[in-house]
């Protein structure tokens, strides 16, 4: 296999601790033994029974389909898998349940069998996580006692399942979107639940996006953070007059600003005067400019509006503007503004032109490159549309397709048994797509001599 | 509403504790204050800078569609919502991690207020869990001080979203298959995440599934659990040589079988030589029938067998029944049979012609209602489609199309603020269907004189 041997077992796994560290425990709490399906415990009941259960077995990890349609996988979740593997050991309480769950004529004995269990006769072989795959190549080969492997296969390939998934999502995010532009993950609150929300911030990440909103994501993984504010800031606001704490340094010398509110209503009136830009807007929403002015005096730093609460070029982006510019006269560099709802291509090409008016018009350097992020249940397809009909994004803000892979939310991994004692084993199947491979393999990836990947070959 | 209060606050919660029972934690410990976006505490902080933290807020949470085409849904996620309230509380650690995420400038204030946030200000009005709703009716109406109302957005609408979408999904299954059959949960492998796993056994079991294959969730929720064996197990044998423990007592006397092997391979025999079955099948698989006694062996009480390994009705069948009629003869009755691929309608109806003939040529009371469970990638249209055929199955084992919610993988479940200091707010939008109904709002449902409910009305 293209691959190392990773994982041999917790003991193994800490003797080679100086190299791949201390391995922590999973994740998520959650991800313990009991975290399988019933009939992995009821086949280690039969398999204990039949005195079978050491018997030495030998599983493929591996898909059928790469997923979205597309021509590739990324494979993701070994360390996960790893951490489990590494912590396996039933607790009492966990055994006690295990005897609850099972008819009352199952001997006590293996019970006991089942208090002893750990993976230090485990041997996983693996393909390295982030790895392009293809279907039907193993991703992983679990050797060990038919009963303890067993045991592991659910939350094995729920831990693949989703993370290949959402990873190979993203890379495909990545590629449509091109390497220039800053992809953001912002998927947490329609995930699949709070896991399918941190794994998929990191997993996304590693796929090729470049940060997530997500803070607990951000805490455990060390994922760049990104979020500015909401519709709800903005409508909370009714007028400037709320803005009570209105004073602001300069970046750079000692002198402060005792009402920033007024630089921000006299830029207001000259963009509202300008001959080339005040034909666009009249009156802009007076909640909206509180609410920036407001936000600009906390991230005066880091300036970012999200300018669609009311109307994008009539209230949204002039008041960002007044905003921005009273905070560069000041030294101070807005960032620049989010999109989240309408025509984003046609949004953002205007509001790029009102930029780059602003900076010839008032002879603001580098005005006219302010970040301009979309969000809005952005997808694939919507990406590609996006780019067809052009525009001015320079980050995509993406939720909801991304995080629950929307275009496909299951990756269809499975865990067969080839081997046992050295004899081969198939599983026959009336879908011929469902007939296993027998055998224990040795994987290859075949280079040119350019470098490039050729071919995969099993043997 | 056509509610009550459900939560008000950590204090309130637990003045009312003697009727709800004391608020345990949230069943993921991932289900922390940090579970939130970035920009939640970015605003948290621009509202304390401003002195506006305090305002009192309403925020309605509802969603803007039915999911899957559909013309309901089921709420579901309030009890966890309850549960992250009530344990709301920012940890020293949480607290540095955010310090490190805001830029430097602000202020350290701001963490001693962060530090002295709880919920027991907080009130939320909520529909009963599990109740059929419908779109842009509030859900939950959540009031607080705004800056720890926003700090909880993330979190709720994350908990309601894929627990509202997976119990709908589980109600419409339920829907088709009809009140008589045996629904199962067998999704955690496929599931997105380990809770997505989880959670989504919770959610089935509430959206009308009567068991799971998760052993996690049943001992967390007390779900009753199922589960056999897998092609696996039938595939890790080689002959019946390889049965080594073949005593087995009679259930009802203290008679025992010394080697139950006998009479299984005689009942084989005489069902090949049946006039009415013989035809059906010559030599079945030995490795099979190794497996289907060894697990009979195992659990004589609750013979349950997967029998797509190699052919369903020329082995896989036919050793079933001899296995069956084998505990038969000691008092022991056999549940049934899996079909995990191919023509389940077909496969189901063969079965039990051949449990039927069983029946009558035998003798065997009641073995023609043998139970028989599918699976293999079931869902709605499948469901649907099978019953249109005409089909023999008792119980179906649902995996992924259930727990990853195929046909449509999110809610789009929002949190909009309508109202603060007694004002009402409104968000606009380039979109017309993303336009927010402000203030607070009482919802009745109306019944007509027979009961059935007519007709939800917001004022």
């Amino acid at each position: 296999m293209a691959a190392a041997v990773v994982a041999n077992g917790k003991k193994k796994l800490e003797q080679i601790g100086p190299k791949i560290g201390v391995i922590s425990s999973p994740t998520n709490p959650m991800v313990t033994p009991l975290l399988t399906d019933l009939y992995q415990f009821t086949m280690a009941y039969a398999y204990w029974k039949d005195g079978k259960h050491n018997e030495r077995a030998v599983f493929d990890l591996y898909f059928r389909k790469n997923p979205f349609g597309g021509e590739y996988t990324i494979f993701a979740g070994l360390e996960e898998c790893i951490k489990f593997i590494a912590h396996y050991k039933l607790t009492e309480d966990e055994i006690a349940f295990i005897r609850k769950s099972l008819p009352p004529s199952c001997e006590d004995a293996f019970y006991n069998y089942l208090r002893g269990i750990d993976c230090s006769d485990v041997e996983i072989f693996s393909i390295p996580e982030g790895s392009v795959v293809f279907p039907k190549v193993p991703l992983m080969r679990i050797e060990g006692s038919i009963a303890v492997v067993q045991l592991l296969e659910t939350a094995l390939v729920n831990l693949i399942n989703y993370a290949s998934l959402v990873t190979t999502n993203a890379a495909r995010h990545r590629f449509v979107a091109g390497k220039s532009k800053l992809l953001l993950e912002f998927g947490l609150r329609r995930a699949q639940g709070p896991d399918g929300g941190v794994s998929a911030s990191k997993y996304c990440y590693m796929g090729g996006f470049d940060a997530t909103s997500n803070v607990a994501a951000g805490k455990l993984f060390g994922i760049p953070l990104r979020g500015t504010h909401s519709h709800a800031f903005v409508s909370s606001f009714m007028s400037l007059d709320e803005i009570t704490e209105r004073s602001l340094k300069h970046l750079d010398s000692p002198k402060v600003c005792k009402d920033f509110v007024c630089p921000v209503k006299t830029w207001l009136t000259k963009l509202k005067r300008s001959r080339l830009l005040g034909g666009i807007f009249s009156e802009t929403n007076q909640s909206e400019l509180a609410a920036f002015t407001s936000y600009g005096l906390a991230f005066p730093g880091s300036f970012l509006a999200l300018v669609d609460t009311y109307d994008v070029m009539r209230s949204g982006v002039p008041n960002f503007c007044a905003v921005a510019l009273a905070l560069n006269d000041l030294g101070y560099r807005a960032v620049g503004i989010r999109l989240d709802s309408g025509d984003l291509a046609y949004q953002s090409c205007e509001a790029r032109k009102f930029f780059q008016t602003i900076e010839k018009e008032f002879g603001v350097p580098g005005f006219g490159k302010m970040n301009i992020t979309a969000s809005n249940d952005l997808n694939e397809e919507t990406l590609d549309a996006l780019k067809k009909q052009g525009h001015e994004v320079d980050s995509f803000g993406i939720g909801t397709h991304l995080v629950t892979c929307y275009a496909q939310p299951a990756l269809g991994v499975v865990f067969k048994l080839v081997e046992i004692n050295n004899q081969p084993r198939i599983k026959l199947s009336e879908d011929v797509t469902k007939v296993s491979i027998p055998c224990k393999k040795r994987c290859f990836r075949l280079y040119g001599k350019e470098g490039y990947p050729l071919v995969d070959i099993m043997t």
